[in-house]
């Protein structure tokens, strides 16, 4: 590809569903010149409850079907996947991929005053301990405690958002962060920032909440800048969505999450690849 | 195969994940003498929010894993592959296939007296409709109320059966059909029958409460005596069971449901069938 193509190529991003549109939308703000090839994989939603080795065969195939699609860079917008299938697929493909987690973990680093941070996302995710190694890799001096909550993400995907059972289970999962002395907490799943305002009035001021999702798209500006690629064409950009199941479900999800109207959603076989 | 051999040969079971666990349960119960090869789909559970098109896809993938054991009878123990691929598969393969959703219509129209029954289930389950057509094909005159109930899953998956929460949640969603006037309600969903006591509690005595589970064992003897294959060998019953994804946790679920000491579960990888 020439330079010129390669700018005006799309940015691919990828999650096991609705949650990495959150990460969608900040390089939206960011990032307003890119175009997007976003890729959600409903049919084998939730990820974070799932093996290493799946969720390694499953970004495989999307980094596949996203070279397709010829992009210059890829966004594992899933803490999961950034976890358990990063290392290994940055190895094997010659395209430059970031994942969510160094972002998120540098933003606590930078925010905390004691050196305590609370991590909450999905089982895979946590029992990896990679934002723990992540963070001690930055900040050696700093104590890491993390929480899985498994039930956030059915609850924000079956549309209990807002619904006072979602701050039951806030409290039930996130009593002990509460009264431990963190004063920065990750939230270490992008279905997450969904759940913000409620975990922010349940933590009040006293506890930093950070969404990777800001950080991350920093990252891509910087990745995009170093390799030349950034668009600077002035054409109109230009968003994609694809999924592996349920295309019209997802389309309500993403016109509620996203500053944009989202039209078109087209469901692909993502075992084909 | 010759006759001895069809005799002693396993009956397949296959649901999303653990919830078909409740319907061997009941086959191991009831016909103590058949060998079972369980499947758990487990790295794509839930089913109940994908579309028809993937669950067929599914369920073909799991019946020709389920051939290559040699089985002479295979059970859909999930009502969403029940209502959404029953029909499709029973004409692609040529072994006896039998669903959930037939035996808890026939119960439910055997139990009830003012013919108005209720069914909850997934989304798909529900949205299908199958339930209702099939009540209705058994008793043109009864009405049928549908609830989908698409946190149930998710809360008994991540241990919350006998959690307040769920207590919460239960009447979140079934508030409407308690104030109706079934006196009947099928637990459309191979998971329910673990929120059992919280949902009748909730009833109360005025509805009868039917777990297809039982009648599903039936329909399978009934069939494995027709086709002159049910087990009189006296050899010991083997179960084994294989999943799609993390198989230490299925292996926790399956022994505490199960009244029987699970030690082996096998991880396939179900996109090679």
């Amino acid at each position: 590809m020439d330079m010129d193509k390669r700018k005006t190529a799309p940015v691919g991003v990828f999650d096991s569903g609705v949650g990495g549109l959150t990460v969608a939308r900040e390089i939206m703000r960011q990032l307003p010149d890119e175009n997007i090839v976003y890729f959600g994989d409903t049919a084998r939603v939730p990820y974070g409850s799932k093996s290493k080795e799946n969720i390694i065969r499953f970004s495989r195939q999307i980094i596949r079907f996203l070279e397709t699609k010829n992009v210059k860079a890829i966004v594992i917008a899933c803490n999961t996947a950034s976890a358990l299938a990063l290392d290994v697929v940055k190895q094997e493909f010659n395209i430059p991929i970031i994942g969510v987690i160094v972002p998120g973990a540098r933003a606590a680093v930078r925010e905390t005053r004691n050196k305590k941070i609370g991590v909450v996302g999905t089982e895979g995710t946590i029992h990896s301990e990679m934002y723990t190694k992540v963070i001690q890799g930055m900040e050696p001096g700093a104590s890491v405690i993390g929480k899985p909550c498994p039930l956030f993400v059915p609850l924000v995907e079956e549309g209990f958002a807002k619904h006072h059972i979602t701050d039951e289970v806030i409290e039930i999962y996130l009593e002990e962060m509460k009264h431990s002395d963190v004063d920065t907490m990750i939230l270490g799943c992008t279905h997450y920032p969904l759940l913000r305002s409620k975990i922010m009035a349940y933590f009040g001021e006293k506890v930093h909440i950070v969404n990777p999702a800001y950080e991350t798209a920093l990252d891509l500006k910087r990745v995009l800048e170093e390799q030349g690629t950034a668009n600077d064409s002035g054409n109109l950009n230009k968003y994609e969505f694809y999924v592996s199941d349920a295309a019209e479900k997802f389309k309500q999800f993403a016109n509620s999450i996203l500053p944009y109207n989202v039209e078109t959603i087209t469901q692909i076989n993502i075992e084909e690849y």
